[in-house]
């Protein structure tokens, strides 16, 4: 099945303590694409500077992943950078340059336009409305976002959230977006604005579903270690919607183990800076981990 | 099998965004004897005023609970006040009248010395030692503690731990008690102290138990109103231990059960303020509420 990320594409500076890396790779479109690439093709649509370096992301076209919606512009690539503490969960943004991003206007390529499996990466909610305009008919579309459309864009929001099945939020947005504080309460409000499920991501205590009354919980993997966990949440859309575009199923069942797939993947992901791990990953080291996770709920 | 609880007893003031309640029923060993007592027998040790209107506890006696370790002494009794804001996870404490819980000394009755499964609620380190003294041979000592002792009793809480064989703690606790801000590093930190096992209570997020290299993660129930968390820590050690002294087995199978069955209860007694709700709650409502977790994790 197809499978369409819109997104950002960005040169990151990320100080943990564990580390510290500077312009490596980052950004929502590509930690989406590295993760759901493990399972099947990926159209990516995004735009960097003519400072990108391409071969950066020669491993994606490896797994194909479909470039032709990566448009270059004159001008830098966006670059943000960030510090996380020993809480990490909680991140401070050092500085944000969008640069390029600033005008990026999602141009959908012809070939792009049929993707049944449609991922809204955290951008402008305009933006993310002109992506669903030029797609044709969608099979499910999942949306992500930050407060800071939320307060700023919140019309447009609305109007997005309208047209998507799922959102994904963390739970401060999802209390955020809804004045109510109980998460339980929070949820089932954003299933009045129009998605059918809510995932709500909560970091280091793990990820929950909602849909039509039901609800399921997978932990975060055990990891001594985090490195760094920035694109967490991205990969972690990755490996849902690449498990959901892969087995072509949307029923309850089915996202509770694409949430699993998903979860599994951002565990991965954070045991090291940018796609270090990602690129290294394998099905294998997956399915492994995946039989873990039974063993930490199952009684 | 005989399960001992030593610890307060206490007239609670409370209030949350849903109310108020003055003067109520309250402390650890009467939120762990009327989830435990659910199960079985529950022998309880503590102390109490001369004010204390032994008619509120009545439905603990109908229940198994012996009390025949509830002394009480010239003077009042405990008294707590808290006060609880939207994020039920925080609380402030108004005031904190020990009474006569101040000079509480555990004597253990006769009868209750063969105790199998015996809980040490929160309570000075040294009194928990002298209960240890009193026990001839239990089969599992269950810990609690709070931040107050681990940074105040420190020498006193080790000696305590190595005792043990299960340590309940919440997160922020089990990093004071290590240093260790990750907290599966913290876990393994814990378990070099003495207990074989670690619980972590995450309030909201749920619980999580370790042992020899095995994790398992029970979720919160999903409660769309949580009215009064007090007791909420309590009453899941009570229903882990009835769980575990009525079954009498101990293995990782069982504890995992067991966690399940404590944070049921645990979830009821937070839907109501004191013991509104543990005192009707029956075995039907609370095995219908365990089949509902086993479907909130399964995949």
């Amino acid at each position: 099945m197809s499978l369409l990320v819109v997104g950002s594409i960005a040169y990151d500076t990320v100080e943990t303590p564990f580390g510290k890396v500077e312009d490596s790779l980052g950004g929502s479109a590509l930690y989406f694409s590295a993760a759901a690439s493990l399972f099947g093709p990926v159209n990516v649509v995004g735009v960097v500077g003519s400072d990108f370096d391409a071969s950066k992301i020669s491993f994606l076209k490896k797994r194909g992943v479909n470039l032709d919606g990566l448009y270059m512009e004159s001008g830098k690539t966006f670059r943000w950078g960030g510090r996380y503490y020993e809480d990490m969960n909680k991140r401070e943004t050092l500085f944000t340059y969008l640069n390029v991003f600033e005008r990026f206007q999602p141009r959908i390529p012809e070939e792009y336009r049929h993707s049944e499996y449609v991922f809204l990466a955290n951008i402008d909610p305009e933006l993310q409305l002109k992506v669903l305009e030029q797609i044709q008919k969608p099979k499910l579309v999942v949306l992500d976002t930050m407060n800071f459309w939320i307060n700023g864009k919140r019309a447009q929001l609305q109007t997005v959230l309208k047209r998507s099945d799922i959102i994904v939020v963390n739970d401060e947005e999802a209390r955020e977006m809804t004045g109510e504080f109980n998460l339980i309460k929070a949820i089932k409000r954003i299933v009045e604005y129009g998605p059918k499920s809510v995932i709500v991501k909560k970091g280091e205590h793990g990820a929950m579903l909602y849909q039509d009354g039901k609800f399921f919980f997978a932990p975060a993997f055990p990891l001594e270690k985090v490195v760094d966990p920035t694109g967490a949440g991205d990969s972690f859309a990755g490996g849902f919607m690449g498990y959901l575009a892969k087995t072509d199923k949307t029923d309850f069942a089915n996202l509770k183990k694409a949430i699993i797939y998903g979860s599994t993947i951002a565990s991965f992901n954070v045991e090291d800076f940018s796609f270090n791990r990602l690129k290294t990953l394998t099905m294998e080291e997956i399915e492994q981990r995946v039989e873990l996770f039974k063993e930490l709920t199952a009684f």
